[in-house]
This record gives C-alpha cells, structure tokens and sequence, in this order.
C-alpha cells in the first residue's frame, strides 16, 4: 500500500484509487468516518493540496460526502462505486490490463495521409491536412478482442514513423513529444465490425462491437488523437454512475 | 429560456443544463467570464444555494472552471461537452424523448415472480423475495428500437399489478409511492438480443443492441429498481466525458 506513486496516470487520479482501495480494504461502510487529511497525507505521503484534489474527485463520484466541521465521510453509494468506469481516462493498454488481459498488439497499417472531413473535424485541423492513421489490433492469446483506429495530427510527430515502434502505447509516445492526452470526449455505441475489415483482416466470429469514438485533449485542450475502438463485445463492459 | 423550470429532473440538474445552454447559445468560448451569480440567480429566478449547487456540477464537468477571486470561466473542453451523457440519470421516456423518438410503450408481460439470484443480489433482497418483472417493447413508428426488462421489490408496490397502467412512466409511478429513484449504477456492454426474445417478439433485424444494465437507488440508498435495456444499435449512441 506504501509503495510510491509511479504509474503514467496523474498523481492525484491514482491517489482517488488508493484512497477507494483504501476504503474496501478496511471495510468502511455508508456513513463511516474517513481517516483524516493528516492521517492520510502521512499514508500517502502526498502535499495537502494533492490530497484534497484527489477527495475533490471522490466526493464528486459521490464515493464520500463531506459535512463542514465534521470530517468526510463513506456515502450510501460507495458499495456500489465501480472500480473501472467509463468516465476514466486511461490508455487501452491499461484498460484491457484492468479487465485481467495482457494483450499482444499487432500493428496492422501505418499510414501519413490527408484528414478526410470527420478526421480534420474531430482534431480541429484545416481539411486535407496531414495525420497519422494507425491501425491496430490486440489478441488474447488466439483471440482477437481490439480493432482500433488512431488518428494523430502528423505535426507532432516530429519523425519518421518507420523510426517509431507503433506497438507500444500512444500515450507514452504522445507524452514523448509533450502531448500527453489527459481527457476526452467520447460516444459508445453498438455495431458490428465494418465488412471490409472483417474480410481484409480475418475477424468472422468478432460477433458484436462496444465501439468507442473519443477526441483526446491535452493538457492546454487541444485535440491530439481521434481514437475509434472496436471493443469486442463477449470480453468487455464498462461501468458508470448516473446521477 | 424564462420559463418556470418544472420537469422531473431536480431543480439542480434542470439549472446545470439550463447554464450549459446559456453558454452554448451565447457562443461563449474557452476563457469568456460566465455572468455573475447575481445574474445568473436573477435570470433563472432560482436561490444562491441552488445555483452554486448547480455551478459545482459544471465544474466538476470541466464545463467551467474557477478562479478565486476574478470568477467563473468557460473551459477549453466546454465546446465538446457532451448534450445527453450518459451519465446523466433519467428515465427511458426521457432518453428517447432527447434523441429526438417519441416512441409507443408496449407492454409485453407482467409478473409478480421470485427474485432469481442475479436479482435478489441486485435490489438487496433475500433470496425468493417477490419482485414485479415488466417486460416492454418500445416503437418508434414501425420500428421496435428499444427491449427493456424491469424489476422492482414487490413491497414497493401496495396494489395490484393489474390496477397499473404499466405502459407510462416507471419512474412517476415510483414517485408516487415515494420510491423514486435519484441515481443508478450500471454496466454498458454490446450484445445480440437473447434468441428466445428474438423468436417470442418477432424481433428479427434489431442488428447489435447497447445493452445497459442497471441498479437505481432512492434518495436513502435502497435499490428500487433493476433495469436491463437492449437499445438497438442502430438509433443509440451515447457520450461521456474521460478523465
């Protein structure tokens, strides 16, 4: 549990999942008074201002609820808090690692080519200008279970993409070049897989499709990819509060 | 934009919405000033503590952030804020209603049956406890677009099924006997509709449905309803915001 803090998502999300950890881990139930912001940056330790960033994020997921001169405290609907939702961002790497797989990606095209209208649309570009479009899948063992299309305005990378390994993580790459995304806007629906793509790559079988469009911002809002999953139906769900 | 606001929706949700369109209609962009609270209290003729209540849920969207002192500004990720996310909590009448469907409600069946173990488990009821299970189909014109399975504690509901018009709203009718549901939990995932629903309601062609599984909690906590709702992949797609 005192083990640093070093993964690629921010401090202060990683810190919200401890402290959610934290929160099955000892059993508190609705109404249960939370360790103190002493108490916890000492655990933790983390700046007081980190941790109230990460409290902030908690009590807006309604997992804890703060009454002023009393302390936070455990919500009615914290046992039902997801531990993966939706609204987190996170790479598809770490995502299909959350769901217990360890993915082999496969780069299936590498392309430079000019923003079709949806495409220049999406990452605010002039139409025609160049992106990247890069075309993936990921296998479990045998199984297929990604189709993903990412699409990167080719201004940021300042390279040869033949000098890049696609195969590793975008986010990783984008961070490289100072361009991490840290949020986006996404829709979810769902559909099959498109014809050509089941023929060109052998998918008969992929069977319905959670398809998951999302624009990627930067940390000053700048779009910097146009993600289009394909996540296979019989091994993903995602979870969500709604209020 | 002055009428009295009075849907179903809270006061607060109704005034985050309200606010969001204010800015959509005023073409405000990143970095403008939101009017005052003095302003914005006047014009929607609502109190200082529900306003604030529904700024904070802007904030916590990144419509609008703050800056102590000098005020509330629009945010550079407001402009691809999402109309109908699907974190927002409301009903299947008022979803379809926001996509533009005014669709007929067919009920299919009603039972009063025992709880099997995915639904005792789910509405925190002892196993073989009653529940009400409604089945209903609706249309949009011709087309079924939406297959929705309710369940709801048989205690909840202090008459007889058949004195029920189960074709209207199931949250109106839970609001009447004081169980109307305030927030849910939920998984979203893509399926095929269940062969036996298939063959038993003629609906071949629904194609992959976004299959929205759900727990919706009172305002004390208590599970009230179990929803399960296969939107036809066709006419649904729905948007959220990562970060």
């Amino acid at each position: 549990m005192n083990e640093p803090l070093r993964d690629t998502r921010t401090l202060v999300q990683q810190l919200r999942d401890r402290i959610a950890e934290l929160i099955r881990d000892e059993g508190l139930g609705p109404g249960d008074k939370l360790p103190t912001e002493a108490q916890l940056t000492q655990r933790f330790k983390i700046s007081r201002p980190a941790l109230r960033e990460a409290l902030k994020l908690l009590e807006q997921d309604d997992v804890i609820y703060v009454e002023h001169g009393r302390g936070r405290f455990v919500s009615a609907m914290a046992a039902v808090q997801v531990e993966r939702p939706i609204t987190v961002f996170e790479s598809v790497t770490e995502l299909a690692r959350h769901y217990g797989y360890t993915p082999v990606n496969k780069v299936l095209s590498i392309a430079d080519e000019p923003a079709d209208k949806t495409v220049a649309e999406k990452l605010q570009l002039a139409a025609g200008a160049r992106v990247v479009r890069l075309e993936r899948l990921r296998l479990e063992g045998d199984e297929p279970i990604l189709y993903c299309i990412d699409y990167i305005p080719r201004s940021i990378i300042p390279v040869r993409l033949y000098d890049i390994d696609w195969s590793g993580s975008l986010l990783a790459l984008l961070e490289e070049y100072k361009q991490r995304p840290r949020m986006s806007a996404a829709t979810v629906s769902a559909v099959l897989l498109p014809d050509e793509v089941v023929e060109r790559h052998d998918l008969r079988g992929f069977g319905p499709a959670l398809l998951i469009r999302e624009v990627c911002f930067n940390a000053a809002g700048t779009p910097v990819t146009y993600a289009i999953d394909y996540h296979r139906g019989s091994h993903f769900s995602f979870s969500f509060v709604r209020k």
